[in-house]
C-alpha cells in the first residue's frame, strides 16, 4: 500500500454515498442542486481571512473516478444495491464550481465556493472540498497575521516536522506562501510549487563534530551561503565566537549571511549577538530566530527591541496552533423540486448562528471610488447586479439598524467560474501571482480591519432581496410545521 | 501534477540535504550515528500517550529514492556539487530503525523511535519521521482521552472535513481507531485500513425533500440500517416525530437504529428525545450526538445525565484542538569519531528541558510481579539489561531524592527492531490487533496515571549508568568551552 492516496474519490464521508443511494433509488439522481461553502466565525478573531485551497480542489475534482477496487469495497459493506454500484462505476463529475480565487480576502458568512450540479455529485465532493479549503484558508490567514507582525522582515516556514501529517506540511507551506511568507524549509513543496527553499544546518552537525568551530568550518567548506546555528552548546560563549572565527578565516570564499538562535531568551541573546557581530565587523550578518514563534511573540520581541532580522516559524503557523480548525460548512441553498423548478432551501437550527442563507448567491466587493478602499461585501441572489443600481443600501443582516447607503461605488463579483458542466474553465495563475494578488487586495482594506487585536467587524451584508427571501423561507418552514401539528399529523 | 506525493523522499527540510552535502564533501558520509525521537511534555497534560505512525514510517522508508526529477530540482538550486548529486542518485536507506510498536504507551523524555545508520541517511529521514509520528501519536492519545470519558459508549470519528488536509483526515482516523474509537465516517480510511465505516445522512437530504418525513421515508426505502438526523428544521416538533412515524410505517423492513442530534442543547434535547422514543415503543433506538464534542463535553453531558448513546467526534479529535502539535524532536545521541569509535553526544541549551540525554538507549517497562501493574519506565544505555539485576534502583532524573528500589519485577524492552541494515525485519500486526494491544497495555496502568485531570506523573527514570554518562558529558562540554576561553582561542 502506498502512503498517500492518489485518487481521493473515496475520501468522503460514508453518509454522502448513503444519500447518493437514496437519491438514486428514488430516481432523483439528476435533480439539480446548489451548495455553498462558508464559515461562521473569523479564525483567530482576525478581521479578514485569505482564501486558499483551490488548486488542490481543481485537481481533486479532475480525478474523481470510482475504481473497480472502490466498487468492490463498497459492495463488501452490504449496504449498496448493484444498480447503484453500477451507477458509481460510470460516475463522473459533471457539475459547475464557482469559487473565490486563491489569495482573495474572505469574511465570515459569505460563500467562498459554490457547487452546482446533480445532487449526487454535489453530495460526494462535500468532504474533500471542506477538508482542503478549511485547512489551506486557515493557514494562509495565520500566515497573513504573522506577516503583519513581522513588517517587511523575511519569514521562513519551518513547520514540516510539526504539521498534522504529510499533506498539511506540503500544502500548508503553499498556503503560508500565499499569506505572505517568503520561503520554506520543505524541499518537496519547493519543488512542486516553486517556492524558494531555505535552510542551513541543525544541532546534529555540531554534535557530529563535537565542536562548533569544526562544524561551521566544514559547512563553510561545502556551502557558499552560510547561516550558522549557534546554540548547540552555548550561544554567547561558543556558538557566536566560533561563527565569527570561521567567517574571518573563510573571508570571501563564503557569504556569511548570519547566525540562527533556536533557544534561550531571544530578546537578550539577539542583542548580545548583534553587538558581537557588529564588533567583529559583520553589521550585515543577519540574526535568524526560531523557537515556537508566532505573531504574538514577534510583536513582543519587536517591542523589546530584539535584534532579529529573519524569522523561522514552525509549529504555531503550520498547525494554526491557537485555532487549528476553520469550521467552514457546506450547505444546500437551492434544489430542483418535483416540478423542475429550483427552490431555495434552508437549514434551521436551535443554534441561531447555524441557520443558513437560502438561494444561489454571488458575493460583491463594494469599493468607494473616491479612495479605492473596500466598504464591505454585499451578498446578492444570483440574478442581482449591484452595478445596475444608482445607490446601494447596505445593512447588517442581524442588527439591521446598522446601515449605510452608497452612491459612488464599484461592485466586483468575487465568485469566478472554475468548472462548468464538468469542464475546467479556469486557468490557475502562477503561485507568485496569487501571492502578489493577495498582497494587493489586502492593501485595499482599511487598517481598522487588519489590526491583530480586536479588529473592526468588516461588513458582510445581504441584499434586501436576499434578506427578504431568507426571512420568508424561515416563516414558511415554521408555518408548515405548525400546520402539520395543528392537523395532528405529528 | 497529482494531489498527493507518492514519493516522499524530498519531503524533508532543506537543511538535512545541506548537511548531507557537508558530510559528503568532508568524506564523512559513512560515519555511523544514532538519533532518537522523543517528546518533552505530555500532550494535553495527559498521564500517558499512545504511540502511532509506524505503519506510514515503514512505507516511507521503503520508498526512499531520489528520482531524476528530484536531482534536477536540486541541481537548479545552485547549492549542490555534481559529486554529491551523483551520490544522491544512488542513495538508498541502509540503516536500522528500532521503534515502539503502534498502540504502545509512551511517556515524555523517552525514545519512541531510534534511527541508526550513516549520518546522511539518519539526517534525511528526520523531517518525515517526526511529521508522521508527531501527528499520529497525538491523535491516538487524544482518542484515548475521549475513550476514557465515553466509557463503553460507541465512538465514531467524524472529523474529515475539519482535518488539517487530506493525509491527516485519512491517517488520523487510523490513529483514532488505535486509541479507542470504533468506526469512522471516512470511506477511504475504511477501505485502506479495514476500519468499520459509519454514517447515514446529512441535513441536505432533508432539504432536498423540504420535509423530514419524506426524507426519512426515502432513506428508509433505500437502506436497512437507519439513523435519522432530526435537527434540520426542529428537533422536537418535526425531526423526532417524523422519525418515529417512518419507523412505525416501515416496521421490520428497516432497523430503526436511532436518531442523531447535531445542534442545540444536547443535555435537554437528548432527554426529551429519549422520552419520545421510549413512549413510541423504541427503547432500543439510540441517540447519536455530534456537535464539537470532546472529552470535556462528554464528561459534562454525562454528569447532566444526558441520554446520549453514541458519540460522533469531529474537529476536536482530528485536529487535537486543545493542543494541535506533539512537539517530538529527533536528536543525535551517538556518533562515530575520527578513530572509528562511537561517542555519545549531547545538545545543550539555555532552556534546561531542551538538553538531550546522550547515548544509544533502550526503554524498559518495569512491572511489579505481584500485581502486573507498571511501576515506571527505566531508560538504560543499550548494553544494560535490568533483568540481570536482583534489585532495581529507580530515581527521578531531575529530583533524584524521589527514588525507590524494586526487587520482584519484570523489565520488558520496548524498542523493537523494525529495519536492520536497510531490510524490513518487522511484520506489522493487523490494525485490530494493534487496537487490542493498546487496550491491554492501558489496563496495566494504575488509574492514577489515567485520570483526565491532573494525573500523577508516571516515572520515566534513567539508569544510574545512563544518568552518570549524561552528567559527565555535560561537564566535559562545559570544561572544553572554558578551556578554549582560558586559552584565548575564542
Amino acid at each position: 500500500m502506498s502512503n498517500e492516496f492518489d485518487n481521493l474519490t473515496l475520501h468522503t464521508d460514508a453518509y454522502e454515498i448513503n444519500m447518493m443511494q437514496t437519491y438514486f433509488q428514488a430516481g432523483l439522481q439528476d435533480r439539480r442542486a446548489v451548495f455553498e461553502v462558508y464559515f461562521r466565525k473569523m479564525p483567530f478573531e482576525n478581521g479578514f481571512a485569505i482564501f486558499a485551497g483551490l488548486e488542490k480542489v481543481i485537481n481533486y475534482i479532475k480525478d474523481i473516478n470510482f475504481t473497480d477496487d472502490d466498487i468492490e469495497f463498497l459492495r463488501s459493506q452490504n449496504e449498496y444495491t448493484e444498480e447503484f454500484l453500477e451507477y458509481l462505476r460510470n460516475f463522473k463529475f459533471t457539475g459547475s464550481i464557482r469559487s473565490l480565487v486563491e489569495g482573495e480576502l474572505v469574511f465570515n458568512n459569505e460563500p467562498m465556493l459554490q457547487v452546482e450540479g446533480n445532487v449526487c455529485e454535489c453530495q460526494l465532493v462535500e468532504t474533500a472540498i471542506l477538508n482542503i479549503v478549511n485547512y489551506q484558508t486557515l493557514i494562509a490567514t495565520k500566515a497573513a497575521r504573522i506577516r503583519m507582525a513581522a513588517g517587511d522582515d523575511p519569514l521562513l516556514e519551518f513547520g514540516s516536522r510539526r504539521a498534522q501529517e504529510t499533506a498539511a506540511a506540503i500544502w500548508g507551506t503553499r498556503a503560508a506562501y500565499i499569506g505572505g511568507f517568503n520561503a520554506t524549509s520543505n524541499v518537496l513543496a519547493g519543488k512542486n510549487f516553486n517556492i524558494p527553499i531555505s535552510g542551513t544546518h541543525a544541532h546534529s552537525l555540531v554534535e557530529l563534530f563535537q565542536d562548533d568551530y569544526k562544524a561551521f568550518k566544514a559547512y563553510a567548506q561545502s556551502h557558499r551561503e552560510c547561516v550558522f546555528l549557534v546554540d548547540t552548546f552555548d550561544t554567547l560563549k561558543s556558538g557566536v565566537p566560533n561563527a565569527i572565527k570561521v567567517a574571518n578565516e573563510m573571508g570571501d570564499k563564503i557569504h556569511f549571511a548570519g547566525v540562527r538562535i533556536d533557544s534561550g531568551d531571544m530578546a537578550y541573546l539577539s542583542k548580545r549577538v548583534r553587538e558581537m557581530l557588529d564588533d567583529a565587523g559583520y553589521p550585515d550578518a543577519k540574526i535568524f530566530a526560531s523557537n515556537d514563534l508566532d505573531e504574538k511573540t514577534i510583536t513582543s520581541l519587536k517591542m523589546q527591541d530584539a535584534k532579529i532580522d529573519v524569522w523561522g516559524i514552525g509549529t504555531k503557523l503550520i498547525t494554526a496552533f491557537d485555532q487549528p480548525a476553520l469550521g467552514a460548512v457546506y450547505k444546500m441553498v437551492s434544489v430542483e423540486n418535483d416540478n423542475g423548478e429550483m427552490v431555495d432551501t434552508i437549514k434551521l437550527s436551535n443554534n441561531a448562528e447555524k441557520v443558513s442563507t437560502p438561494g444561489k448567491k454571488q458575493v460583491w466587493r463594494i469599493t468607494e471610488r473616491k479612495d479605492g478602499k473596500s466598504e464591505g461585501d454585499y451578498i446578492t441572489l444570483d440574478d442581482e447586479n449591484p452595478n445596475d443600481e444608482d445607490s446601494l443600501y447596505m445593512f447588517h443582516p442581524q442588527y439591521t439598524y446598522i446601515n449605510k447607503t452608497l452612491t459612488d461605488f464599484d461592485a466586483r463579483p468575487l465568485l469566478k467560474d472554475i468548472y462548468k458542466d464538468g469542464a475546467l474553465v479556469y486557468e490557475q495563475p502562477e503561485l507568485a501571482d496569487i501571492k502578489q494578488y493577495s498582497e494587493d487586495v489586502l492593501s485595499s482594506l482599511w487598517p481598522e480591519y487588519k489590526r491583530e487585536l480586536n479588529p473592526q467587524e468588516y461588513p458582510v451584508d445581504l441584499s434586501t432581496k436576499c434578506w427578504n427571501n431568507k426571512m420568508s423561507i424561515i416563516k414558511d418552514v415554521h408555518d408548515k410545521i405548525k400546520n402539520k401539528q395543528d392537523k395532528g399529523e405529528l
